[in-house]
């Protein structure tokens, strides 16, 4: 378990919606904002500047999903670098080339990187699964500030807490519309649940974002117990 | 064998340079445009508009290098899609509520889905070569428009080939800057090569892209002749 023990952040992904008041209302509730490809297309990198002058606090990450040679990852990332505090990029595209090239750039402007180990749609059964021996051979490697395991995936998340250590940040999506409850994912040992539809679609998202981190709360007290 | 026996995309990724001359200077000599993930995070999807409207020739293609699940691919595709013939997404990402249903959202819209099947940066061996057999399943049971392998490894490309028939356009990058000679992807079987940086970074890229051509005429007379 990390030093956070009950992490929530928020998922910003429509590219269609303005989420400054949203920012502002969830500001000190939760503990950061992933921003997806849809929004960082779609509003451009400067938004991500908009959006953080509305909350300076907690982990601002850049969910760019990057799965290209070291190269083309570094001309994206440069793009947001200055606005967020990590970027995240697939495990699957490997080391030398790729992840190895990436977290020398972040790390040379004191930023992280975040890697995918793992998803939560049927099809990561197709290869990604699989295939997780040889991410977490690389991982291991690699070192990456933070690995990104799906809540509904439980097992997965326990694999990388026992094999990558007590330091590693773990994150992981699927919490609500994907199906996990709040807390699965700490209890296996994640440090934060991050959490998009359940929050951002709801009519009062501050009392949605209460009820999670209650949720969350109980959820780890009995675990913690059993 | 494909229908088009030596085709050229040109690579387009550097979000801090115009290209509309560029783009006006080769139209009509290459076979299409591929717009890297820099370009369209840092000009934005109506970029691709206005370099368009300089060529209205050839097959433009969208390298977002999506790999999330359907839900996000989609809404990134959306902000692009009525300026491009074609998208690239991962097949590590697996069908089922991925590439499925992105492979639908595209088609509804008369557009093509390219995925990427193997990379060319010495990173690819550590995961991505070895699951190679489980992404030519799920390429089998998708069958997507094009299919992405890099010149660098021609036994892939014939791998591909083999695999997915004569009707799926494959397409190399990693001729010029990563390597591969002009022509050898196409005599592997390849349909398209992609070349950036010895086109892009030309003092005359007409010129360049022309020796292109003729080099890769060159070669495949040699290996057809072989």
């Amino acid at each position: 378990m990390g030093s956070n023990p009950m992490g929530l952040i928020v998922a910003l992904d429509s590219p269609d919606r303005g989420f400054e008041d949203l920012v502002e209302e969830l500001c000190g509730i939760v503990d950061g904002f992933k921003l997806g490809l849809p929004l960082l297309v779609g509003r451009g990198p400067v938004y991500t500047a908009a959006l953080r002058s509305r909350c300076h606090e907690g982990v601002w990450i850049a969910d760019l999903k990057l799965a290209d040679i070291g190269h083309v990852m570094k001309l994206t990332t440069s793009l947001v670098v200055d606005y967020v505090d990590a970027v995240i990029a697939h495990g699957f595209i490997g080391v030398r080339g790729a992840l190895g090239e990436l977290k020398e750039f972040l790390e040379r402007r004191g930023k992280k990187l975040v890697v995918v180990a793992s998803m939560s749609h049927p099809g990561a059964e197709e290869v990604y699964d699989k295939a997780l021996p040889l991410i977490l051979d690389a991982m291991e490697k690699l070192g990456p500030w933070g690995v990104v395991a799906p809540a509904t995936r439980p097992h997965v998340i326990e694999s990388i807490r026992e094999r990558l250590g007590p330091r590693v940040a773990i994150m992981s999506p699927g919490v609500g519309a994907q199906g996990a409850e709040p807390g699965a994912a700490l209890c296996a040992g994640a440090d934060y649940e991050i959490v998009g539809r359940l929050i951002v679609s709801s009519p009062d998202p501050r009392s949605a974002a209460l009820a999670i981190r209650d949720a969350q709360g109980r959820r780890l007290a009995s675990c913690r117990r059993g």
